[in-house]
């Protein structure tokens, strides 16, 4: 197998790595993404998407393991890695992959569907941190509706540990996520302080659709008007709001116990 | 009301709130730290921490509505506020408080206490979003173990949203925190994969500790002995682990739903 050596951070390709890094839109015209990390790496070769570029440094990581026989490697210094480490990682491996574009049509949604609606979440920390509880509760998809980033943002795969390879993540409108549940016979649980009963009364055990707004404004009437009941997690202290990763995790785990509590 | 005014970055007393801010051994010496942010420092004047100097710039923030007559006041310029601000906040007030430092014993139990503890936890952030989770379900107390970091670290306070004025806080060491627990017929339920039940189908209604170790390395043997029973959230994903505020989280609502549940 041939490997191409990059010493040299001002190298073509070195800049074209970095530029898919910072820019979205570029993301977008290429479909190509990059995927920083040991772990995230795995998981994403794991669920079969296509790896073109392996970028590592054997100072950091070691190659044997990684099992990409069809994707072009390439060698950097500690300095180059240093470079283009996305934040302060020291895995030493990154890749350049493509993307996958699933459609609300793509997901499969089994005999009892548990799924995380996300509408105008913005940090991709947040987004990537409701993915890595939705694969711990084996959720059937998240959805991201009206999204604010994109999908294969750096932080959003990094946060996610990979996750988003693990996960069916839809992104589409609102409507049409609204349409899809109702034409699936999902419920749909909108997640407000107002006009809400206590989650924990709720009844999660038929398929079931969570879904969660902004910690800042909530979600819209459009939901709200959509909701097949509305539920909230009791606040019983001084602050008024939970981080959106945690509610929600909260609110999957939930629908988990109640699927398959033994008292 | 005096108000003191600085213009310039290099202002010995600037200087002071900032190795404050940096340094964990300046504050435990001084016996001052350093609260930044609206909702960080109403919580903690709330919770009657004496404040001794607020430090906020007028062209940001407002100080008419915060009750704080006893302290002194210091105006500084944007560019001063700029300099002073740990990450990239905006809200433009701070303040320098006495912090206090509570024991086991200045604990108030009540007749049904629930309690969180973390083990070896180390970042700042997580800790801040245990106590946030923490304050939402009304928790007797946060018990830190062998703590790797201060628990008035800036990263902590501001993660908290103020939760750690709201919560009750204790460091100790965990062999001060299990005769403790013990003492008190306090049960320990200490979250581990391995020998373990599902955490939905051990009962928390009673007087309940909940102990969380690092997500790296778990929990120590003197815990997982002084266990009343072991707790794990079944893994149904391909990732291995959950973020331990997140864990925490789920637990914890857990105790709350089987204490105030209807169904």
């Amino acid at each position: 197998m041939d490997i191409l050596r990059i010493t040299s951070t001002q190298n073509p390709r070195i800049k074209h790595l970095m530029a898919l890094q910072q820019k979205a839109q570029l993301r977008r015209s290429e479909q190509l993404i990059v995927v920083e990390g040991a772990r995230e790496l795995q998981h994403c070769i794991n669920a079969g998407f296509k790896v073109e570029t392996v970028i590592y440094c054997p100072a950091l990581f070691s190659i044997g393991n990684l099992n990409v026989a069809k994707a072009e490697m390439v060698e950097v210094t500690p300095q180059v890695y240093d470079k283009i480490a996305y934040r302060g990682s020291t895995e030493g491996v990154m890749a350049i992959v493509q993307p996958r574009q699933l459609a609300l049509s793509d997901i499969s949604l089994g005999d009892n569907p548990l799924i995380v609606v996300l509408e105008g979440v913005e940090k991709p920390g947040n987004i990537g941190a409701v993915l890595r509880s939705a694969d711990a509760a084996h959720a059937t998809s998240v959805i991201v509706c009206d999204p604010l980033t994109d999908l294969y943002n750096p932080n959003l795969i990094r946060s996610s540990i990979g996750a988003i390879f693990t996960v069916p993540c839809v992104a589409c409108t609102s409507d049409e996520c609204i349409s899809f549940l109702k034409d699936n016979n999902i419920s749909i649980l909108t997640a407000q302080l107002q006009d809400s009963e206590p989650y924990y009364d709720t009844p999660m055990r038929g398929a079931t659709a969570i879904v969660m707004g902004t910690e800042a404004t909530g979600l819209t009437n459009a939901w709200r008007e959509a909701a097949t009941a509305h539920i909230r997690i009791p606040m019983q202290g001084q602050l008024d709001s939970l981080n959106v990763s945690v509610s929600t995790a909260i609110l999957l785990f939930e629908a988990v116990r109640q699927r398959q509590s033994n008292i």
